[in-house]
């Protein structure tokens, strides 16, 4: 039908407005015309080029005949001002047929797949149709053989970038405090024993720090595709961002619906992560999965079967694949927040050790990474990746990198910026630390800036374990807004993020 | 925490766009400044009024210490341009943990759907949330005391209207073509037989007519609540639009998402029709549910289940009920488009005779109304019906309807104007009509400009047993632009919306 639908023509004009969707800004009576009202979709068309822009209305501020558009559509259309475009109502997206057959729980083709994906990654669909798609999953998951179109689906409508040697990586589905600065000491022990490993990864999502952002306290982390290939050339590793590089570009479009939904669906979450793998041309992959209560994963059973969702999809894409699951019942090392946690992995591959749980957990998905490239037998990657990291070789590579990065290879721990206002929890009481609540240290965190603040976040003098007197400090919140150190710190003593337990618990009458 | 949040105050200005959400658009500096990006929530203050707005960004548009705001938030805050107002980012809704305790099949309390819905009507959610909350009815169904709650939440977070004297109504869950005009001869032959009926009704959402469309070709239909009072004390009936109104504005918004996404749960449709219901302070209604291939219900015990759901929900509050299950194997009469079914239904009301799809399903409801009252006993609603009907004071009542309307009372069905441009199908064969598709003839009348163009539409020349030659006429398509004439056209030409068949169907060699 839609091919009988009619195409005017409008003079085109950017307009600087970032509204979260493209926008195509259009007089009232051409609207009416077209029979558009506010929130319509429309296919722009321009030459043999065309995507879809969202109307909106208005009576004044554009004249009949013209039309303004966001830049993104500017940019992808390779529109110059003054220049004619075609506009056409779209009244229903191609695909919205197999989104509805998902609704009824019946199973999707390949080429429906594919064919949703494409309409999402060309803004054909509103947030109404992306939720129901996420949200369908939390009621009738996707079957393997979808997860696997779709995985596909979602690596064939971005770019990709091929290597001439083969690829490795290590991912961490996250959720701990602290984690991203595990991947600063893993990549360069893995790139220092010989392998590839061109990591890209996201800036932090719902937790206070990414390892891109951790890394972008030392180095530049923003490349073009044929950047990272000449740096992955050179230091055989990369600690980059992948925003720039369009890589499963429908990832980010689900991760910020599903980011406002408080919603994660696990096949979802599988195809995110090993679609851009797919794309960045992995053929080696360990993932971790950290387990604990206020981890992504609460109980080891459901390690098991998200592992096991991961090792089928790796099969069936031809990829290599092992999974850790690892202990997320507390941060990893004494740090949360990009600054914090940039310096004391530095701190920790300068000295040649540092907290277990970030040493013993860096070196173990290393030494896992070493394993799947046969040159470490079976049982003695974390061995190696030790006399790597115990040899300094690891902070070698790691100077390496920041150097090809554009950063300061030689910068001391001590020349990180932290936020300039601080201020430290005490215990109340003699006894010993029992429990740390990830979820709380990553509110606070946040609340005191980070991820985008980047000397904001925590600083834990105690783990569980640590015996503690009254008044000996817990944490140490930083930041560099004081109104926001107060909200911190405010979230701080509301909600404890710090659990201390003495032997004596109450005492009745 | 939101508390601690600090509230920025920027100088406001009017910009006249509608991208069918709350826009506040304001530079990039002062938005990363609050840790804003575009789509996020903020709360607007004005002295002790306050509301949602997402925020868009430039650079150039909108210097640093301005904003602007769309037109439905400056009415709402009443703000003038140049005024002070404060911004305070919303990081998260109140009742989002309500919604997530749906995603998870919890059951919500009043409480809870109230807030809900309350953050629905406040613009606090985007459509992804709101998506996420039909959706997830899909596959959990509300409670009977959820929908309870959800009928409650979204009368309480609108207008209501009083009348003084009992109020009945009659109301059809659609989906059939042709259906809008059934209320242009119940209404006034209810209210002729002194009941009151100030029946407001929306405006076509799938098909080409709604009640209220249909009536504009004959008389005005948007009225303030004052004006529909004084209407209905003056002729004891009114057809309008319900737009004006505010009543349980919750459900244009649900309804919007639910068009997008082409699905429609039972109880949130429940909800829907019964919140308007008692926002007009109706205490005695008639639902009619059609049945039939491509009706709204399809089968005769989903009809028995609707209908019981209806029946529940009245009960709890304190409505009288009766509901139709009618025919809705094929069009009503042989119109559907605003104007050609006014026409229909003026020429039934004059002639005091007509289609029998139409009258008897007019008089039908118009009897169970009657029969509600007590003032007709049980089972002679219709015949009651009949009489006034054919004695002609239908006809009489509903020229003082549009009187009052402020139309033309004496207007003949010749001086309503079709459109302009139109065009027959022909049968291809000798036979009788065994079918005609509902989902068909609305798609072609929507194709042909319907509802907007109020004399697009179509005209049924047989219905379902009709027998026709080859070359008889099947319907007549009308509209207003020769270009969507030609779109609809092409449409009946694709799929069969009048299905011929003669005897000899095959012959084999």
């Amino acid at each position: 039908m839609s091919e009988h639908i009619k195409t005017r023509h409008f003079l085109v004009e950017t307009i600087d407005v970032d509204i979260g969707r493209s926008l195509v800004l259009m007089n009232e009576l051409d609207a009416e015309e077209l029979g558009l009202g506010a929130n319509c979709r429309v296919k722009l068309i321009r030459g043999d080029r065309s995507r879809t822009g969202i109307v909106g209305i208005t009576k004044t501020v554009v004249p009949r005949g013209k039309i303004l558009v966001s830049p993104d559509i500017a940019f992808s259309l390779k529109l110059t001002n003054g220049e004619e475009i075609g506009v056409r109502p779209l009244p229903m997206p191609p695909s919205m047929s197999a989104l509805r057959k998902r609704f009824r729980g019946e199973r999707l083709s390949q080429d429906e797949l594919f064919s949703l994906i494409k309409d999402v990654v060309e803004g054909v669909y509103g947030e109404a149709e992306i939720a129901a798609f996420i949200v369908s999953q939390l009621y009738y998951e996707l079957s393997e053989d979808e997860l696997y179109y779709l995985i596909r689906a979602m690596v064939e409508t971005g770019s990709k970038i091929a290597f001439e040697d083969t690829v490795y990586d290590e991912h961490s589905i996250g959720g701990v405090p602290g984690n991203s600065k595990v991947a600063l000491i893993a990549v360069p022990t893995i790139a220092a024993a010989g392998l590839l490993i061109p990591k890209t990864s996201s800036r932090a999502i719902t937790s206070p720090a990414g390892t891109a952002d951790t890394m972008e306290v030392l180095a530049r982390v923003d490349f073009t595709a044929e950047e990272l290939k000449e740096i992955a050339k050179k230091v055989r590793a990369t600690l980059a961002w992948g925003g720039k590089l369009n890589l499963a570009p429908a990832d980010d479009i689900f991760v910020n619906i599903e980011r406002k939904l408080g919603v994660d669906p696990w096949h979802q979450m599988v195809a995110s992560i090993l679609a851009k793998k797919v794309a960045m041309d992995v053929n080696n992959l360990v993932i971790d999965i950290p387990v604990g209560r206020k981890a992504k994963v609460h109980k080891m059973e459901e390690a098991d079967q998200l592992a096991g969702i991961f090792i089928r999809q790796a099969a069936k894409l031809g990829m290599r694949i092992k999974v850790a699951v690892t202990y997320g019942g507390q941060p990893i090392g004494l740090t949360a927040g990009p600054a914090l946690e940039a310096k004391e992995a530095l701190q920790t591959m300068i000295n040649r050790k540092g907290r277990r749980s970030l040493v013993d957990k860096a070196l173990f998905i290393a030494g896992l990474v070493l394993e799947l490239s046969g040159k470490v037998p079976p049982g003695r990657g974390y061995e190696v990746a030790r006399d790597i990291f115990t040899s300094g070789r690891t902070y070698e590579k790691f100077k390496q990198m920041v150097e090809a990065q554009e950063g300061d290879p030689n910068i001391k721990p001590e020349d990180i910026e932290l936020g300039q206002h601080q201020a430290t929890i005490e215990s109340p009481l003699e006894g010993a630390v029992t429990y740390i609540d990830n979820a709380v240290i990553n509110m606070i965190a946040r609340a005191a800036g980070a991820p985008f603040d980047k000397g904001a976040g925590v600083y834990l003098h105690a783990k569980v374990g640590t015996r503690v007197n009254r008044g000996d400090p817990l944490m140490t919140i930083y930041s560099n807004s004081a109104s926001r150190l107060e909200e911190a710190l405010n979230i701080a003593n509301t909600y404890p993020a710090i659990v201390v337990e003495g032997m004596l618990i109450k005492v009745l009458p």
